[in-house]
């Protein structure tokens, strides 16, 4: 074992993330539903084939620009399911409470919770509540898990990605991170970012509509776009190779990874996906997302390559390329 | 709004945990399936019928005679779905850890969540990890959802409970909250009792097998078999009448009992369960209970009696009788 206490880099989305989950969620819970490691988990139940994901939420600070630990802990999960293909069906929510929170500011995230659930369609049908200590959790936290129904024919899966597969983006990334950021610093910027937080499914939906060939969905949160690309890269053994120059950030969002000195490409988002579909389907698939309202500045980004060792290759501005790998250190804590 | 701020008995199962959820998690969550507050939620999708249930696990210590909150976090929500008369399907697990938290007690809890969930028979198919920074909670939390499918035909629920119900209780009650309770006890007491800590399915499998008719089932879980009855009493407008006589405690729980002072009727149970049936089947519904290893000291503890206002009453070893009332304090913090 590598390490013989948690860092807050096992919880980042990057390397060690991977490592707790591989060395030790994995091997004494092998399951062959869990071993794909995909966003969801999809199985039949009498008849009916489901998906079910899984998020706890313990961002810092719990109101940020564009949204709420409340509002985030539906976002969540909504675009979990519907990464898997699955229209959300029913949500749990389960509540920690520090002793001594503040009454109204958990009416006001379960107020943001309620509506950002309302809005994606999807309701709230249980729950739980338990309360620590003051000093034994940090205000509030909260789990969502839901239930999705998958009606999409082929398997959404990383292993459904071929050589050749076209890699399209939903849009600019890293405001989410960005706007934490800037929510926790003290610099008083002036540019405020707000979180890309939104329900995907909608989108999704259009998606799914659009062409009956989509291989693999991925939403790009903890870790970024870079640490997603990077394990879809590992995990498939693929070699992706994606255009710098082509991925959307906003001047906002470069302008504050320049003040911390953070790369974009691994800042969080929280309603932005990526996605792998044949060539040929590629250009419907985006006229498809850029007709959605979290689609608009949707983009080819990238094409998988055949007949090379897997990896994700960033071809730079300046025209050279380099290799990427999952990032290493937490970028951010309690970013999600 | 009674209080402005979060009080420990917010998360204790008795008044206050009842206060929060109707004052401010229903009227913003409002649906159809929430309102119900039973054990969980019990809808059709695709065909199926469905149960899914959620809940945290904080329990301190985290081990604890009997148990430890890797297993505790498999059969609290084993047993929501068995109280919804649903087989377990498949389970998540999402984990909040404290920075610096011990990888070698990460990984011997991990492992007795997957034999809890391995000897309930289900499987941990998604899941999820956060870090928080050292002092951001108190070591590690577990959330738990399930999703169950129900083939029983009628409905389980409060609903159902008429007059003339006889009320069966599955063995003694109090151990968990004992087993806590002695386990942070400074005392040093002789008499370690053990957590009842275990999965119902089985034992509601044989329940369910045996009559057509159950009306509903509850765990005895934090409040005790006092603020499950109170509550069912409560939600169901009917007058429950339970002798106090017919409850089977060990000696080793009443021990514990008198050194604290705490009423073993509100101590906590984690594989302890009551059920309401057709008086005319209540012998069979016991003879099927006694023949299970978690039923042997199943017994028949009340009855459900009619034309008058509804309540829990107690009838007392001494003769005489007291109204039961659900508990307004917190009686054993991070009891699960």
């Amino acid at each position: 074992m590598p390490y013989d206490r948690i860092l807050l880099e096992h919880g980042g989305g990057g390397l060690l993330s991977n490592e707790l989950i591989a060395g030790t969620f994995l091997p004494l819970l092998k399951n062959p539903l869990l071993e794909p490691l995909e966003d969801g988990a999809v199985f039949e139940a009498g008849g009916a084939k489901l998906c079910f994901t899984t998020d706890s939420f313990v961002v810092q600070p719990r109101f940020f620009p564009g949204g709420d630990i409340g509002s985030l802990a539906v976002h969540g999960t909504v675009n979990d399911l519907a990464m898997c293909g699955g229209t959300p069906l029913a949500l749990s929510a389960g509540f920690i409470l520090e002793e001594g929170f503040s009454m109204a500011e958990l009416e006001r995230i379960v107020r943001s919770l309620a509506e950002a659930a309302k809005k994606a369609g999807v309701a709230v049908v249980t729950g739980d509540t338990k309360v620590v200590p003051h000093g034994a959790a940090d205000g509030l936290f909260i789990n969502t898990s839901g239930i999705g129904i998958v009606r999409y024919g082929s398997a959404l899966s990383v292993r459904s990605i071929r050589p050749g597969d076209a890699v399209l983006l939903s849009g600019p990334i890293g405001e989410h991170g960005a706007a934490i950021l800037s929510a926790r610093s003290e610099l008083g910027l002036v540019s405020e970012v707000l979180s890309d937080s939104a329900p995907l499914n909608g989108l999704v939906e259009r998606i799914l509509a659009a062409s009956p060939n989509i291989h693999c969905m991925r939403d790009a949160t903890r870790g970024g776009l870079g640490a997603i690309l990077a394990e879809i890269a590992g995990q498939s053994g693929m070699r992706i190779t994606v255009r710098e120059a082509s991925i959307p950030i906003r001047e906002e969002v470069r302008g504050i990874c320049e003040i911390f000195g953070f790369d974009p490409l691994f800042l969080a988002n929280e309603g932005r996906m990526a996605l792998f579909c044949p060539e040929e389907d590629a250009e419907k698939v985006l006229a498809a997302m850029q007709g959605h309202d979290l689609g608009r500045e949707a983009c080819r980004i990238g094409t998988v390559a055949s007949h090379q060792r897997g990896g994700l290759v960033l071809e730079t501005v300046i025209g050279g390329s380099r290799e990427i790998d999952l990032p290493t250190g937490e970028l951010v804590p309690r970013i999600c």
